[in-house]
């Protein structure tokens, strides 16, 4: 393997790891538990699993990978706070939505070579990316892997 | 830049970005609120800082980039649980101690070429490295940044 190589499979390794403990610590709670607060007063896991699986899902156009799966999400999960508005899905979907997001992702990343990881995404000009090649798939991804681990460092506080 | 020095500066921007949120977290609690506890029950804030120093600062040795800074933390906050033992320091020496591991580790990480990125960590041997390569310092570091996310998830939730 080259440089490039070993650089881009050892952040994809370090995806594949968080998505996979939070995989662990979702299928822990049953149905009913996935109703319980991080803390007191605090988010539902229910919502962090759907602000996780919209996030992810808006990578799609993002990082020029197709069309979104689950846009219905974006309105209770990203736009507005816990409890505003009613879950759109069940807890079964949710579920599904949130593995089929994932998997979907990461069976793309796995066949990025480092040339496609070093693309621009589509949030940032062609001029601004000239300027700063950093602004690339590959920041997109390892941004959004703190993101999930945020998160689980919350959803592992539910009891 | 090469394919592969961008690939490192991305990822080294990732770690930047997550101490500095962190340290941007930390300015905002006086030495009193550092007391607080993420959450009923949970740990305090003075632990987190505690705990996320002793760990980058295991990264020295890890890392091959010399002694340790502070390793009487380990045992207040690695090896036990929040509470169990006292506070081996006050909170400005944790603070600066906080401040000064960080910025020397991001210093010596500046300076890596991605060849550098690439050797093995010291907790690795010689033949299971030869076996993944992705067992190096690159690979740490993300896990790090990781576990910074996390936690900082959890500081978040203090009030």
């Amino acid at each position: 393997m080259t440089n490039e190589e070993i650089l881009a499979i050892t952040a994809l390794n370090s995806w594949k790891l968080v998505i996979g403990r939070f995989d662990h610590i979702l299928a822990e709670w049953t149905d009913e538990q996935l109703q319980n607060r991080i803390a007191p007063d605090k988010n539902r896991l229910f919502y962090l699993v759907g602000h996780l699986t919209a996030v992810h899902d808006r990578m799609f156009p993002l990082l020029g990978l197709g069309e979104r799966l689950h846009p219905e999400l974006d309105e209770v999960y990203i736009t507005n706070r816990d409890r505003l508005l009613a879950d759109p899905v069940g807890a079964s979907d949710l579920r599904k939505a949130w593995a089929e997001v994932n998997s979907k992702l990461t069976v793309a990343f796995e066949r990025f070579t480092p040339k496609d990881w070093l693309q621009k995404h589509a949030a940032v000009s062609a001029d601004d990316f000239a300027k700063d090649p950093t602004r690339n798939r590959f920041a997109v991804v390892m941004s959004r892997t703190n993101h999930a681990s945020y998160h689980s460092g919350q959803a592992v506080l539910a009891e």
